[in-house]
């Protein structure tokens, strides 16, 4: 047993399955108490939760699940998902007091973590803490395992990256720039696409929204096709890139953010064109790369040190704001990675 | 220059582009003449065609493309296809007389073929000639590099072949047993059916015709899932296949035929499964491939000789035959490979 002293703490419960677009209401704020101790005989810790990140795959948990690659919500429980945090008090030799860490935790001041083989060390505190829940976490991991796993780039070919302000495609397009590719970006408004062009620097972008017609607007930015797609959105984006994929060209399914919230996704009408272009469309989980992840920070560090790669974020204010910020991503509210700063 | 004499020739004649189910009116019997000579100054073969290939992919040329992977048939010209051909007289110096070639060709009598980098020799003749039009021509070819190449298949494997008792899935069943994986295949009637188990070897098979619910009969054969799945057909079939795919399962996409003749392709509405299962989805084309042929032959020969490996074909007589038998494809008319039987 380590700890003991009982405090307040403030959850984020999920109230029940959702069906349809996430609302605010899905989820109450609930002052309860906690006492800080890691149970004896139990290996876990007791965390202080710095930063919540609000990612779109959450809101597959919060659909009744059956057989899933994840887990359900519990109603009555807190949200759960990555963030940051202090190590409190440990009952894992891995891990000690003071210790900052990132991975699953749950929405709520205090947690008491025993899954702690899903919790990664932070060892590079020079660097913004919030990080850990976008660039330097499990979103940045997913932007490097899907560009450079994934769709086998090359310097010089032709990449297209939807929802490309996001918290992942933000870091594939620079990536994909740091690389010699020409870079295009699709985002929802004006704000986003001009940070596309001239905070990220990819090559062109365009609002979605403003185009009646995708694959008119994919052909004017990419006249010789596209040899990989980074694909975070779905549907009639998608099909309309299947139609303006070059031959031998490779499509990284990251994310459907578009579909989510439908009783039924939408249907893919040109798949036909994998066959005639020799295309490769996969799917993956970050999960399975994490044993990359040293190989990451070796690479991204010093990027990010010496300003090669930029990095926005949208912060929500203090765990009540916490339900708006994730029900927003669904709607495109957040303008780059939103998080949710729950303490200092 | 070589050759001379004037012969009567007999031609399948393309009549103009088609939408929706090609029809037999839609080709016409026309009796030409041609002088069986290679053009001074040409560098080609003038060959007597033996037996032609009707091959799904065929539809597309029948339809009016415009930048695609393949040209439209010419309206007013022959059919062109694969076939088995004898050459009569060569003005290229890697043909003789005599030789018995496969490869592109017109739906006549006799041809010009001057595109000779797409053409074949036979070596192995103490084989049927007409396998040279299906399994040891292009569909075994394109059998053996979506099976070997793009599943990345390995023993004790679930694999389930759609169309699988035509040219190509029969070739990939029988691959794939030979392996030590699990097969399952799907036709369109009891006889395709009864060849799968009894003839191919597979494990089970089902008429997909018969089935309400193409999920509940993939759970039924797959109960743990599929980690292979050869597709020939699209549509619904992929989509209940989707969510039937084992975490990292690949799809080798090969065909669409159920969606050839729609004027807009059915809509796919499971593709969210790519990225819960990390399924990798990959079309190709078999001309990537040729490099493969003579590995391909060394491995497949043997196997044939031995009787490891079986093949049904559905022999059409006449060249008269032959737009009824290309035609019967699309209706799943035929009972294995079909082919038309021109001249002994």
């Amino acid at each position: 047993m380590a700890g003991g002293k009982q405090v307040k703490n403030k959850q984020i419960i999920f109230k029940d399955y959702v069906g349809g677009f996430p609302k605010e209401s899905d989820m109450v704020l609930k002052t309860g108490t906690m006492k800080l101790e890691v149970p004896q005989g139990v290996k876990g810790v007791v965390v202080k939760n710095l930063y919540l990140s609000c990612d779109p795959y959450m809101r597959a948990r919060m659909s009744k699940l059956v057989g899933s690659y994840i887990e359900s919500f519990t109603p009555g429980s807190p949200v759960v998902g990555n963030g940051v945090a202090k190590v409190l008090y440990s009952g894992d030799p891995n891990f000690k007091e003071g210790d900052l860490v990132w991975g699953m935790t749950g929405w709520e001041e205090y947690s008491l973590i025993t899954a702690t083989e899903f919790l990664f060390k932070i060892q590079h505190t020079d660097v913004p803490l919030s990080y850990y829940t976008g660039l330097l976490g499990m979103p940045g991991m997913t932007a490097y395992a899907g560009f450079y796993v994934i769709c086998s780039p090359k310097k010089g070919e032709s990449v297209f990256v939807s929802a490309a302000s996001g918290a992942v495609g933000q870091l594939v397009g620079q990536f994909a720039k740091l690389l010699g590719c020409y870079v295009v970006g699709s985002a929802g408004t004006k704000e986003k696409v001009d940070l596309l062009k001239n905070k990220f620097g990819f090559d062109e972008a365009f609002n979605y929204k403003e185009e009646k017609d995708l694959d008119a607007a994919l052909k004017r930015y990419f006249p010789d096709g596209i040899d990989i797609y980074f694909e975070n959105v779905g549907g009639e984006m998608l099909d309309a890139v299947l139609v303006n994929m070059r031959l031998r060209g490779r499509i990284a399914v990251c994310g459907l953010i578009s579909q989510y919230n439908l009783e039924k996704h939408e249907g893919v009408h040109n798949l036909f064109c994998l066959i005639t272009k020799c295309v490769r469309m996969e799917g993956f989980l970050v999960s399975d790369y994490y044993h990359l992840y040293p190989k990451f920070l070796e690479m991204v560090l010093p990027d990010i040190k010496e300003g090669k790669i930029s990095y926005v974020e949208d912060v929500a204010e203090g765990l009540e704001s916490a339900p708006a910020a994730l029900v927003g991503l669904f709607s495109g509210r957040n303008v780059g990675k939103q998080l949710v700063a729950v303490a200092n």
